[in-house]
C-alpha cells in the first residue's frame, strides 16, 4: 500500500489510487509506437493524385460555413463530448472558446427577459461571490489551524487546569496571579511533572516532561501519516508542485477534494504541533486551492470550465499565503510570480480581493491574539547604514548556499525514498525523524519553542522590558541618549543564547532536510526562514558587539559613536530569513513584499533586496531550479517551465512523431472511412487523437479529432441514431454527398471535429514551438511540410525533448 | 506647422515630421487592394497539376535541413535585414528568436577564450547595470524637476533677496527672523509688491501680485509651449498612450528620443510651474523611458533588439511612476498592469530593482525636504470603523462618476481639437487656458498653491499645532483622551476653507477637461487625485461634524461617544483621491499599491480598494475605456488591447484578405521567378511581406518573406554577385537545380525566406486568432484551408475588424 509524498512517489502511479495513471499517460502520448523503416525522402514517392481536385469540394459551402457553425453549437452537444480522462492534459484554448461561447449565449438571452438579464448579472458577479467565499473559507480554516496548532504544541509541555482547551498563554490570560515579569508562570497551567509527580523541579520531573513531550510529539506525528495514509494519500508534502502543475492544465481529479481538505486540515494542526521542523504556510496554499475547487462546483461557470476553474485556482493560492503570512499584495505577488500559470490580468484584481478578504477574516478571528494582520510584526528604530551591506550580502550568500545544498541533498533523499525500500514504510519514517527531533529538540529552548515563536524571537528589537536571554545585555543607562537603547556590551545570557541558537542552527539544517517530502503535509517557508533567522541573528549580534567595543575601527567611526545604536540584530535576522527563503525558492519581488509586509517597514526593502538578490544568484549559480520545479522534475510532472527559456537550436521536425523509420501518421480521411474502419484504428492505437485529412495521399489537414470524443459519438450514434452500422461511412464534411439507395445511412461528425488545430512548419525552430505550447496552452500541435500533414508534436513530446536537451533521460523523466 | 498632442493630431500624421507615416501604414496593410471579383467557389476550377509531385523536392534536403540553417546563421548577414522602417509593428517571435540566436552564440564562444567568457559574463550583467543606469538617472532628472518646479512655482509669487536661486521655503529656513509659528513669513522673502511698490498691504499690492501671477504662469505657459513646438513635438502630453502603443511592438523613431528628454524635461517643469491643472507623474514615466532607451544604446544586446528593447522600456516605466510618487511597489505593478504588454516575469525582478534604485536617488537628492520617500506622507491615528464603508462607498461612486465624466468631455474635447480650425493655434490655446487659470487661481488660497501641496494638506490629519485654515476647530480640550484629539465642533476657518474648497472643486473639474490634451507635457494623476481628495476632504469633514452633533444617532453611537476621535477627514481625502485616480485610469491593484506605499498605511487598504472597486465597476458601466486608451482609440494607435476579451463569433475567413471579389493573394514561387518578375510585383503592390508557395496552382505554402528583406537582397546582389540579371531566376529552395550552361547564375534567397510562418486555418474563430495574435506579438498570419494557402492576415486586419465589431468605422479610427 503506498502513497504520495511531496513528491508522488514512484510506485503510486503504478498501484492504488494512481492505477489509471499508466494507461492515460500514454493515451497522451499520441504517437509512441516503436518504429518500422520509413524515410521522409520516400515521400517523393507518393503518386500525384486525381483527388487533388475534389478534395476541395467540401469548401463550396463555405460561403455559409459561419452559420452553419452556428447551428451546430446550438444543438445539443452528447453528453461527455469537451470533458477530460483523469491525468490528461487540458487544451485551453478549446477551454476558453467554450466559456466565450457560454458567455456569448448568456448576453445575447439576456434582452430577451427579465429572469435572463437576472441570470446574466449574477454571472458576471459570480466570480466575485465566489472570491469572497473563498476568502472567508480560506481565512477561518486557517484561524482555526493556527488556534488549534497553538493549543496542541502547548499540550506537548503541559495543560491548562482552568480549562484543557486553554492554550499556555490564554491560561495564563484568564489567571490573576500572574505579574507582567512572568507573563507565563501562572499556577493555573501544569506541566506534565505537576500533574504526574506534583513537581516541575529536580532531575526526574525534567525526565517526565521530556518523556510526555517525546510521547505526544510521536502521538501526534503517527495519528497525522495515519490519517494521511488511509484517508487521503493527497494530502501529503507542501501541495505547491502538484498545485503548479494543475494551474499549468493538468487534471489530477481528487488532489484538490474535500478528502483532501479536511485531511490536510487536520493532519497539517497535528504534523505541525509534532514539532516537526516543517511550517504552514505550503500546505495552507494547498488548502486555500481546495476550498477554491470545491466552491467552484457551486458555481455552473466554474464547475464546467477546467481553464476558468484555474483562474479561481490562482487566486486561491494567493489567499493562501495571505493568510500564511497576513501578507496580502505579497500573496497575490506569490500568486503571480511562483504558481501561476495563466495570470489574467483580470485575475490580478479578484486574486486581490481574495487575498484580502482571507487575511480580513483571519484578523478578525485573531489567532496570534495581537490584532495584527501580520505573523511576525516587528518596528526598528533605527535605519540602517549603507557599510552594513556588507554583512547583508554576506547573509545572501549564506542563504543562496544553504538553499542550494538544501535542495540537492533533499532531492538526493527523496530519491532514494522514491527507489529504495526506505519508501515502503513511511510510518516508521515520519516515527524516527520525529523521534530524533523531538528528543534533540527538548533540551535546547530554541528548539522546543515553535518555530515560528523562534522566529519572531529571533525579530525581535531588543527592548528595556525585554526578559529573554536574547535580550541580556549590560545595561549602561547613562550612556543612552533619547528613548532609543544604545548598543550595549552582550551579557552572559546572550552568550548562552549564542551557543543554543548555533546548535539549534545545526539541528535545523539537518533534520530538515530529511523532513520535507515525507509522507505528512509539511511547509518549507518556516524552516527556511528560521535557518536564515538564526544565522542573521548570531551575524547581528557579532556585529554589534564588534560595533560597540571597535567603535574606533575606520569602518564604524564614520557612523557609529559609543553609547548610539548603530546595529539592530532582529533586522540582520529578518534580512538572513529571506536570504535562505530566497535561495530555496527563488522567490524574488514575492519575497521582498511578503518580508516588507511582515514586517511593516518600507525603510528595510533595500537591505532585503540585496540579500534576496545575492542568494538567487548564488543559489541559481549551482543549480537552476528552485526547490518546487525540483520536486516536479522528481515526480515527473508533466510541466512545462514558464520561466526557463528553451536554448537549443532544434527544429520541429526534430520532436515530431512519427519519426523517421516509424510507420506513418495514424490519419482519418474525411469522407471515406466506414465505422469499422474507425473503431479499428480505435482498438489498435492508444493516441489520444487523430488528424483528419482529405486524402491520405494528399495528406491536405482538414482537422483534429479526439479518441474521445470519437469513442463517446459513434457509441451515442450507434444507439440512438437508426442504422448506423459498422459499414457506415463517416463524413467529416460539411455535406455528405447523395447516396445511393439501399446503401447504409451515413453518421456526420463534423461537429466533433476540431476545424482549427494549430499547425506549425517542420522547420520551426523549437523555441517557437515550445512558447506556442507555453503561450496558448495548447495540448498538440500538427507539423506540416509545404501544406502537407508530416506529424504531429504533443506537449509530452515537447517535455521529452526538453529533458533530452537537459541530458536527462526523458523516460525516466517523465510520469515515473 | 504642426506637433503632437497627449492625442498626436490628424495632421501631424500628414505633415512635418510624420510625413511618412501614411505611406507607411499603408505599407503594413498588406492586402488592401479594392476588388475585383473572385469568388472562393473558383478555387475548384484550378486545374490539377503535375507539379504536385515535384513540388515536394525542395524536401529532399530536409534531413540536413537543420545544420543548413546554422550555417546560414553564421553567413554575414546583409546589412538591414531583420531591421524596420519607422511607424511600422514588430515581429515578437523574430525578434525574440534573434536574440537567442544571439546568446546561445556568446554562449557557445565563452568556452573558447577568456575574454570572450568576460564577454559573455559582462553580457549576462548588462541587463542589471542598465537598469542600474536607468534608476539613476531617472531618478536624477524626477529630483531635478520637482526642485526646479518648486522654485518656479514659488517664483510666481515672489523672490528671495537671501538668493534668488532660493524657493520659498528654503529662504525662510536660512532666515533667522523666523518663528514656528509663521515658517513662511520672514524678511528675506519678498512678494513682487514688496520689490515693486515697497508694501505687501492694500489693494493696489494685491493686484501687482495678481498681475506679477498671471504674467509669469503666461511666460512659463508661453517658453514651455514654445519649446515643445520648435524642438521636440514628441514631448507634448503625458506620452503614456504611446509608450503603450510602443512597447505593444509599434515604433516611432525620436518618440523616445535625447531632444524628448531634454525638451520634455524641461517643459515639464515650465509646465508645473506655470499653475494649470496639471500634474508631472505621467511624464515622469516618458520621461524615465527616454533615458531606458537612449541608455539601451550602450548595450549592443538590447541597442540591436527591439523585443529586449521593450523589456527596458518597461522597467523604466516602473522606474518613472516609482520617483513620481515614491513608490517602487506600486511602480512595479503599475507597470504590470497598465503599460507592459509582454512583461516576462523575468523583468519583474528587474524592474522593481530599476524602480528601487530611482527612488532611492530621488530621496538623496531629498527635494521635498523630509526624508521621506514618498510624496504625500500621512500618518493617521485612529482606525476606521466599518460603518464608514458607505461614505467610502459614496465616494468611490463618485470617482466613478467623474472619471466616465473626464473621460467623455476630454475626448470630445480633444476631438473638436482635432478636427476644427482650434487645432491649429495650440499656442494661443495654451496662452487663453493658462491665463482663464491664473486669473481665477490667484484670489483663491487652495487653487493658488500648487496642487500637489493642496493634496498634501487635505490628506493631512489635524494636530494640535495646525495653523491651517482646514484645522481652525474649537478646541475643548477638557473631552480628549490620552494623546488624541478627539472629533471638535468646526470653527470658522473650517467653514471659509469649505466653500473655497467647493470653488476649487469646480474650478479643477472644468479647467483639466480642457488642460489635458493640449499641446505642453500634462500629467493626469496629480489632478484627478485633487478633484477626489477635496470631494473626500468635504464629506469627510461633514461627517465629522455629523458625528460630533449627533454621536447619539444610531448609525454612530454604537462606535462614537462623544469627546472620541472618529471621523478622520483626512483618510476620506486619501480615499476620495484614490477613488477618482481609479475612475480616470482603470488602475485597480497598482492603485491600491500606489495609494498605500504614499501614506504608508496597511491598515487602510480595505477602504482604499472599496472605493477602487466601486469607482471601477461605476465608470466600466458608463465606458469601457481608461482615459489612455480612450486617447489611443482616439489618435488610432495600432494597439491590440491585452485585457479586453474579443467578444464576437467571426471566422478567420471573414477577416483575411484577399476578401471575397478581391484578386488573387499575391505570391510569389519558390523557383520559377525571375528577379524582373518580383521586382515588378515589388513595385506594383504595397504589401510589407509575400508569402513564398511551391507553385501558383498548388498554393502550398513555403514560407514568407518580407518586402523589406528582398529589396535589399536584390539590390546587394545586384552590387555584389557576379551576373545576376534581370532573368535570373530567385530560387527561395534549399538547392537549385543544375542549370544548363549560358544561363544567367541564379539568386539563392532561402537565408531571408521565414520557413515558419504562422498559419491558422480560414475556420479559425477570430477570438483565437486575436489571442494569437497578442499572446505571440505576431505582425502576420497566414490562412489556409485543407492545406492550401488562401489569404493572410496582419495586425491591421485584425485592428480594423476589432474597429468595426465595436460598430466604429475602421478606416477613420486606424492612424488618422
Amino acid at each position: 500500500f503506498s502513497f504520495c509524498t511531496g513528491a508522488m512517489d514512484n510506485r503510486s502511479f503504478q498501484q492504488g489510487s494512481f492505477s489509471s495513471f499508466r494507461s492515460s499517460s500514454s493515451d497522451e502520448d499520441l504517437m509512441d509506437i516503436p518504429g518500422t523503416a520509413m524515410d521522409f525522402s520516400m515521400r517523393d514517392d507518393v503518386p500525384p493524385l486525381d483527388r487533388e481536385v475534389e478534395e476541395d469540394k467540401s469548401y463550396n459551402g463555405g460561403g455559409i460555413g459561419s452559420s452553419n457553425r452556428i447551428m451546430d453549437f446550438l444543438e445539443e452537444p452528447i453528453p461527455g463530448v469537451g470533458t477530460y480522462d483523469d491525468f490528461n492534459t487540458i487544451d485551453w484554448v478549446r477551454e476558453k472558446s467554450r466559456d466565450r461561447d457560454r458567455h456569448r449565449e448568456i448576453t445575447n438571452k439576456s434582452k430577451e427577459s427579465t429572469w435572463a438579464l437576472i441570470h446574466s448579472v449574477s454571472d458576471a458577479f459570480s466570480g466575485w461571490l465566489l472570491m469572497l467565499l473563498i476568502g472567508l473559507l480560506s481565512g477561518s480554516l486557517a484561524g482555526l489551524i493556527d488556534i488549534s496548532a497553538h493549543w496542541m504544541t502547548d499540550l506537548k509541555e503541559g495543560i491548562c487546569t482552568g480549562g484543557f482547551w486553554f492554550n499556555h498563554e490564554h491560561c495564563c490570560w484568564n489567571s490573576e496571579h500572574v505579574t507582567f515579569e512572568d507573563r507565563d508562570k501562572c499556577p493555573e497551567w501544569n506541566s506534565w511533572s505537576q500533574l504526574i509527580i506534583s513537581t516541575d523541579e529536580g532531575a526526574f520531573a525534567y525526565i517526565v516532561n521530556y518523556f510526555m513531550y517525546v510521547l505526544w510529539a510521536l502521538l501526534f506525528a503517527f495519528l497525522a501519516v495515519s490519517l494521511v495514509k488511509v484517508f487521503a494519500p493527497y494530502a501529503c508534502g507542501s501541495g505547491i508542485p502538484e498545485i503548479k502543475t494543475i494551474l499549468s492544465g493538468f487534471i489530477i481529479r481528487g488532489y484538490l477534494g474535500k478528502w483532501t481538505l479536511v485531511i490536510k486540515t487536520i493532519t497539517l494542526v497535528l504534523a505541525v504541533s509534532s514539532g516537526l521542523s516543517l511550517g504552514k504556510e505550503g500546505p495552507l496554499v494547498h488548502v486555500a486551492c481546495c476550498c477554491g475547487n470545491i466552491l467552484c462546483h457551486c458555481f455552473n461557470k466554474y464547475r464546467k470550465n477546467e481553464a476558468k476553474r484555474r483562474e479561481v485556482l490562482s487566486a486561491a493560492a494567493a489567499a493562501g499565503v495571505s493568510v500564511a503570512f497576513g501578507a496580502p499584495i505579497g500573496g497575490v505577488l506569490f500568486s503571480l510570480e511562483e504558481v501561476s500559470y495563466y495570470f489574467p490580468l483580470k485575475t490580478l484584481w479578484r486574486s486581490f480581493f481574495a487575498a484580502l478578504v482571507a487575511a480580513f477574516t483571519l484578523r478578525s478571528i485573531n489567532p496570534f491574539g495581537n490584532s495584527r494582520l501580520v505573523l511576525f510584526y516587528v518596528e526598528f528604530h533605527t535605519p540602517w547604514h549603507l557599510f552594513e551591506l556588507v554583512p547583508f550580502i554576506l547573509l545572501g550568500i549564506f542563504g543562496g548556499l544553504w538553499g542550494a545544498l538544501f535542495i540537492r541533498t533533499n532531492i538526493a533523499w527523496c530519491r532514494k525514498r522514491k527507489t529504495t525500500q526506505l519508501g515502503k514504510y513511511p510510518v516508521v519514517e515520519v516515527l524516527v525523524v520525529t523521534a530524533i527531533t523531538a528528543i534533540l529538540a527538548f533540551p535546547n529552548e530554541y528548539t522546543r519553542m515553535s518555530t515560528s515563536e523562534l522566529i519572531s524571537e529571533l525579530f525581535n528589537d531588543c527592548g528595556l522590558l525585554d526578559s529573554s536571554k536574547l535580550c541580556d545585555y549590560e545595561n549602561h543607562f547613562n550612556t543612552s541618549k533619547g528613548g532609543e537603547l544604545p548598543d550595549r556590551p552582550a551579557g552572559r545570557g546572550v552568550y548562552s543564547a549564542m551557543w543554543q541558537l548555533a546548535l539549534t542552527l545545526i539541528l535545523k539544517i539537518v533534520i530538515t532536510i530529511f523532513t520535507f517530502g515525507m509522507k505528512i503535509p509539511s511547509g518549507l517557508f518556516i524552516p527556511s526562514m528560521a535557518v536564515g533567522a538564526i544565522a542573521g541573528r548570531l551575524l547581528g549580534v557579532g556585529m554589534e558587539q564588534l560595533a560597540y567595543y571597535h567603535h574606533d575601527w575606520a569602518i564604524f567611526n564614520s557612523w557609529c559613536s559609543q553609547g548610539a545604536d548603530c546595529i539592530t540584530p532582529g533586522l540582520y535576522a529578518m534580512v538572513g530569513a529571506a536570504a535562505c527563503l530566497g535561495g530555496v525558492t527563488r522567490m524574488t519581488v514575492s519575497l521582498v513584499v511578503i518580508m516588507f509586509e511582515l514586517t511593516g517597514g518600507l525603510e528595510y526593502i533595500v537591505p532585503l533586496m540585496a540579500a534576496a538578490m545575492t542568494s538567487k544568484w548564488v543559489a541559481d549559480a549551482l543549480g537552476r531550479e528552485g526547490i518546487y520545479d525540483a520536486h516536479i522534475r522528481l515526480n515527473g510532472y508533466p510541466f512545462l517551465e514558464a520561466k526557463e527559456e528553451f536554448a537549443h537550436k532544434t527544429l520541429a521536425m526534430d520532436v515530431m512523431k512519427p519519426r523517421r523509420n516509424d510507420p506513418l501518421l495514424t490519419v482519418l480521411t474525411q469522407d471515406s472511412m466506414t465505422v469499422e474502419d474507425i473503431e479499428t484504428i480505435i482498438s489498435e492505437t492508444t493516441y489520444s487523437g487523430f488528424p483528419v485529412v482529405v486524402s491520405r495521399e494528399s495528406q491536405r489537414l482538414v482537422g483534429f479529432v479526439l479518441r474521445r470524443d470519437l469513442i463517446i459519438s459513434i457509441e451515442n450514434a450507434r444507439k440512438k441514431q437508426d442504422g448506423v452500422v459498422s459499414t457506415s461511412i463517416i463524413y467529416f464534411t460539411e455535406h455528405s454527398p447523395p447516396m445511393p439507395p439501399y446503401t447504409p445511412p451515413t453518421l456526420k461528425l463534423r461537429n466533433i471535429l476540431d476545424l482549427s488545430p494549430f499547425t506549425v512548419t517542420d522547420l520551426t525552430p523549437m523555441e517557437i514551438v515550445v512558447d506556442i505550447f507555453r503561450k496558448l496552452g495548447l495540448r498538440q500541435c500538427l507539423v506540416t511540410h509545404n501544406g502537407r500533414l508530416l506529424g504531429i508534436i504533443t506537449k509530452k513530446d515537447v517535455l521529452k525533448h526538453i529533458a533530452q536537451m537537459a541530458n536527462q533521460d526523458p523516460d525516466s523523466i517523465l510520469f515515473n
